[in-house]
């Protein structure tokens, strides 16, 4: 362990390095990261394992939580999942150097915006010791150093992981690029030097990203909370709306993308079809608005912008789709929202009006997931409307530069007729460069 | 002039609303923008002519530069190019709502991920009135509310701009999607509300872009300052890069993306080429490192990190390319930089290296702009990392949204195999949504 301020300097210096690297050098380097992770199953699993000991006398002493202690457990089918996961992350084509544009601004003038990295990531996890090597692997794939904090309680196994890994790339590139740190002054030491790192990634609870993102200025990919919401239209289809509420509230009900409030259309309640719904989902402990919990004859809801992390929700009964989408914008966290509905003109006015970053028809708000949506894997989801928003994975890791190549072109030749502007838009080669 | 707070919170209302009207409607909100600029040229010049002849007292008292004052004037003819600008902007496809990227997740669930507005962006110009029409049009254009805040040298100018702008866009979009904000207060009211903006983009001196990102959490679009290189590599050709040398610095000194240093390899010192470049510009105020002072026979620079917004510039003899790259990275903005060379793989090894939002090989910095990359108009150049790069268009306006649609699909039905992912790249649709 080195200082953290010498980490992020030293990780600074080999992020330079690294872009400089070709993309095969960085695949190779992140598919070593998967060899090595088989190959050292021994010595990862000692580490693990001390780990775990010592979070079982926690466990028993009651200063830790069974579900805490039971994710830091890692085993041989773990490190080889995770194995697999980096060879996919391997195998990407190099997002690094990839064209987005390309235009001839005039004869012989060729401008290129290209896909560069961010540079020095700060990413902060909790428990689970198999976020590093993915995290590890997103980072590099894509050319970004990081600095990595884990959670105290699985420092040993950290520290194996982080040891295993840099042993791997070496050969590849600069082992600099995977820093880890330890202790919280770590972090605090570097949330005040936006010149060494560029982006900040917490993953965990809400008040650790909350707390994250009132201390710093550097830019913090995330999101604080997720209050999502499952809107009934007039129009649902219980046979199938009663199933993707169930999934949305149950099947991960402390998941960030799970549904805290669901929004019902008056007709509902007069049909007797609200009542269905409650019926068929006895295990959640269902809550109302102030407003309308005598009418409903349930509890009132802590507050209509609430996240249960819990098999709780919140009705609140609305006017139309309209008043759905108003609760929305007013209530919501920005997050996931659904509307079950058989209206295909309903739904899609809700796609359209809905300001979230991720809105669905028909479909449960579990969906919102970087693996789900395709990503291969994700290093947040970010509730930001700024770079990158929803589910991240390499893309979001990414920033643009503009190349131009050309023969002596000057500003002053343009306005005389020297040079003139033809703005022609030039076929994109794909691939890295 | 309504309180800020209450034209943020009405532009954010009419940016709801705004997003869901065609990308017709907001083109031929822009076009009417357009129209009315000519239509009502009396009334916009008789406001302007208040605003100069006031300006015109404060140079003879000598409160403000004639050059400030100078810009401030606006004419039929500065009218009509600024109608010729916004029809082009009315002109542009849609940009809200295009498709960036479709997949089959599995059968019958398909995820879009589209482009869509940021929401309500705070923009602070100075004196010139002409950008408040092209930052509106581009606000409108890409389905985003704006708050304008201009200098107070303009605040007649600035009235009639926006009062002839509302009422032209108001048979298509809210007008209240252009706020017009008078006074530091009104700007200061609005910093600390990220409930109400989105983004900030202060066009303007460095001292305000620096003011602005030390008193908000809200992201601010921008660059603090230019710090604009040129490598004067040991393969130069000075033909070329004599008027280029001239370009970057002379053609516009106090623009962000003229020059401020040259990097010189020794080989040049050696074999008289650098005596030859600096006499060709005797316009130039030369100046050294503190190291290289006396042997070249200049003045010190103020310091490495320097921008002289004036016709001077640093000169730093370095011993080869990768020690011009760890200069501009040590001492750089991260704005632009250019290499002047006839060694192809020189100038290959220094846009790979640097990393700055623009790079040149053979061209001006001056090029650094987004008229001339092709964007149509900018709303400001940003050396943030995050989000937008470069010169900012409308794209840099924009964030995506996720869209789901399913037929009842849920995450638990994917682990038994009732949903399968497939995770299928679908043809991307063009156009607006």
């Amino acid at each position: 362990m080195t200082h953290p301020v010498g980490a992020a300097t030293a990780a600074r210096e080999a992020s330079r390095t690294l872009v400089t690297r070709t993309g095969e050098a960085r695949a190779s380097a992140v598919a070593a990261m998967a060899d090595a992770l088989e190959a050292h199953a021994d010595v990862l699993l000692a580490a693990n394992a001390e780990d775990v000991a010592e979070a079982a006398a926690r466990v028993e002493a009651g200063t830790l939580s069974p579900s805490n202690a039971a994710r830091l457990v890692l085993d041989r089918s773990k490190l080889s999942a995770l194995a697999l996961g980096l060879r996919q992350i391997a195998a990407l084509p190099d997002p690094v150097g990839r064209t987005l544009r390309a235009t001839e601004l005039a004869e012989g003038l060729v401008l290129t915006q290209v896909a560069a990295p961010l540079g020095v990531l700060l990413v902060i996890f909790e428990s689970r010791p198999d976020a590093l090597p993915q995290i590890a692997a997103l980072a590099v794939r894509s050319g970004n150093a990081v600095l990595l904090k884990g959670g105290k309680e699985a420092s040993r196994s950290n520290r194996a992981l982080a040891a295993v890994l840099q042993a791997a790339i070496a050969p590849f590139v600069p082992p600099e690029v995977l820093g880890l740190l330890e202790g919280r002054e770590a972090v605090d030491a570097l949330l005040g030097r936006d010149d060494l790192i560029d982006l900040v990634i917490p993953r965990g609870s809400n008040a650790l990203v909350a707390s994250i993102q009132a201390r710093t200025r550097i830019p913090v990919l995330g999101h604080a909370d997720g209050v999502c919401h499952v809107y009934l239209d007039a129009a649902v289809d219980l046979v199938k709306a009663i199933p993707i509420v169930r999934d949305a509230k149950l099947d991960y009900p402390s998941a960030c993308n799970a549904m805290e409030t669901l929004l019902v259309h008056r007709d509902l309640v007069a049909d007797g079809r609200l009542a269905l719904v409650l019926a068929s989902l006895p295990e959640v402990a269902w809550h109302a608005s102030e407003a309308q919990a005598e009418a409903l004859g349930l509890p009132v809801a802590p507050a209509l912008h609430h996240e249960y992390g819990a098999a709780a929700a919140t009705v609140v009964i609305v006017d139309d789709l309209a008043a759905a989408v108003a609760h929305i914008h007013a209530h919501g966290s920005g997050h996931t929202e659904a509307i079950l509905t058989e209206d295909g003109s309903a739904a899609e006015a809700f796609l359209a009006s809905v300001d979230s970053a991720s809105v669905f028809h028909n479909a449960s708000t579990r969906f919102a997931d970087g693996f789900r949506y395709g990503l291969g894997a994700e290093v947040g989801i970010s509730t930001s409307r700024i770079h990158a928003r929803g589910p991240v994975g390499v893309e979001g890791l990414l920033t643009t530069r503009w190349l131009l190549r050309g023969q002596g072109q000057t500003v002053a030749a343009t306005r005389d007729g020297r040079v003139v502007f033809t703005h022609r838009a030039l076929p994109q080669p794909t691939g890295g460069g």
